[in-house]
């Protein structure tokens, strides 16, 4: 099987790892617009070899879109263009609309199968992917209905391979929970990085005072600005919606606070801790 | 050496059993006045006796306070009232502009020692409790030149028994630091968990399609209102003041998002990234 990954990057190239760490014979051709990236990949043993997207989209069995969710949305028609009659396309956007939007108009939107793996981590590049990123994680596809019987069942046996739970839903629901459980995780992370580095300007303060809460709740400010801009934008209704609640709920939390209503908070709080039920 | 710890959750019952675990001849005295979290630090072996708060302040050579910091303000002068002449009185509290005021007006301030150990988890109770919770945790000490040189000396030898690095500062210049580093995480978590809450009402959604990024910003919402509301309030003027200059972030980040401005959000991230030079 050869499956061509395009994006070497922290998912792209942990799925190639992840796969060739399960199941021999699989050939990786990679893609990657930045040479020295495609050359980590490379010596990484991601890559088997390096090809130019049309020669490597041609090759293929599977193709994987693992790029900014712009550039997968602005791809995904001309690699539909390409991709042989028999060979399965898969993106792992985190957001699902538009690049499906796109999808939708193309003659052979069947042979495409629109997934995000709930993985990650706040680094990026062929560097930080390692095999075991997708273990376990759960798979979102999205709009299954509008992808063949032999597609779906490519990117499952995948999934299983990996030890993915999967999980079906369509795209538009896909974008909004997701601007509430993830994309607004990340602005309530990286406004507080600006919010601290702007007071703190001496950094050894920042760091001796700075426990395993701040740590926890920073770590997400370190994420890639090229990867999360495309997904703010592509997922602006909704990420706008989740932000001004949370500011909302900002605002209502100083209010009760410099009212020194202390009852008021702690009810507030309370209402929070109701967390602990989902994450446990 | 006796050792009369007033509070036996999280902070107290791990600073008990550390000492515990490192010093032979150590003698604990618990004080709560929950009666089944005092039966439990028994049980645990944090506390090996219980006593009224009076005879145990009477009894100690060091006395800790590690209750919530409303407790701790309200306590030491009574507490500096009864401790005999030889011994020092502690505190943990993470605010300390107020509790230094209070023991400013006390004849006995020399035996008292400001400290606020950078140490916690999200959980609370004597169960939470660990020996290894604060070793190699900064131990950040202000005030001291109020404090006498022998009582200094009791809480250095015990921070340097636990491996804690020692940092020395005063107590209105903790507040401000600490508004930034840790409470403004706080209150980011608590408002985060209300908002996805509040929109999620289906459980299994945001069980299944949370990834590690929700629950690494989102953890702190299960910490204790009882212990954090006093310390919102203690610390009201700079806690309000990073929260209004969170809030603007985040409405900068909304406004810029709305514009689809992807080139200023880019920006801003990277403006956020920089906080990698500080965590690594």
């Amino acid at each position: 099987m050869i499956i061509s990954v395009i994006g070497l990057g922290l998912l792209g190239g942990s799925l190639a790892l992840g796969i060739k760490a399960k199941r021999a014979g699989i050939q990786i051709i990679g893609v990657d617009n930045n040479a020295v990236n495609a050359e980590k990949a490379l010596s990484l043993g991601i890559a088997d070899k390096i090809l130019p997207l049309g020669e490597a989209v041609k090759a293929a069995d599977l193709v994987v879109l693992a790029i900014p969710v712009n550039a997968i949305a602005a791809l995904v028609a001309p690699v539909l263009d390409l991709i042989p009659p028999h060979a399965t396309l898969l993106d792992l956007g985190s957001t699902k609309e538009q690049i499906c939007k796109e999808a939708d108009k193309h003659p052979n939107r069947a042979q495409f199968v629109a997934t995000h793996p709930i993985a990650g981590t706040e680094y990026s590049g062929p560097e930080a992917a390692f095999a075991a990123l997708l273990e376990h994680k759960t798979m979102i596809i999205c709009d299954r209905e509008k992808s063949s019987a032999t597609s779906l069942r490519v990117v499952e046996e995948i999934c299983h391979l990996l030890d993915m739970p999967l999980r079906y839903m369509d795209a538009i629901s896909h974008d909004l929970h997701l601007a509430y459980v993830s994309h607004l995780s990340h602005i309530s992370s990286f406004a507080l990085g600006i919010t601290v580095l702007d007071k703190e300007r001496d950094e050894k303060n920042i760091f001796d005072m700075a426990g395993s809460g701040f740590s926890s709740t920073v770590r997400l400010a370190k994420s890639s600005p090229q990867m999360w801009g495309p997904i703010f934008t592509q997922n602006k209704k909704n990420v706008s919606e989740a932000l001004g609640s949370y500011i909302k709920q900002l605002q209502a939390f100083k209010d009760i606070i410099d009212a020194e209503d202390e009852e008021q908070s702690k009810q507030l709080m309370l209402k929070a801790n109701d967390i602990r039920r989902i994450l446990g």
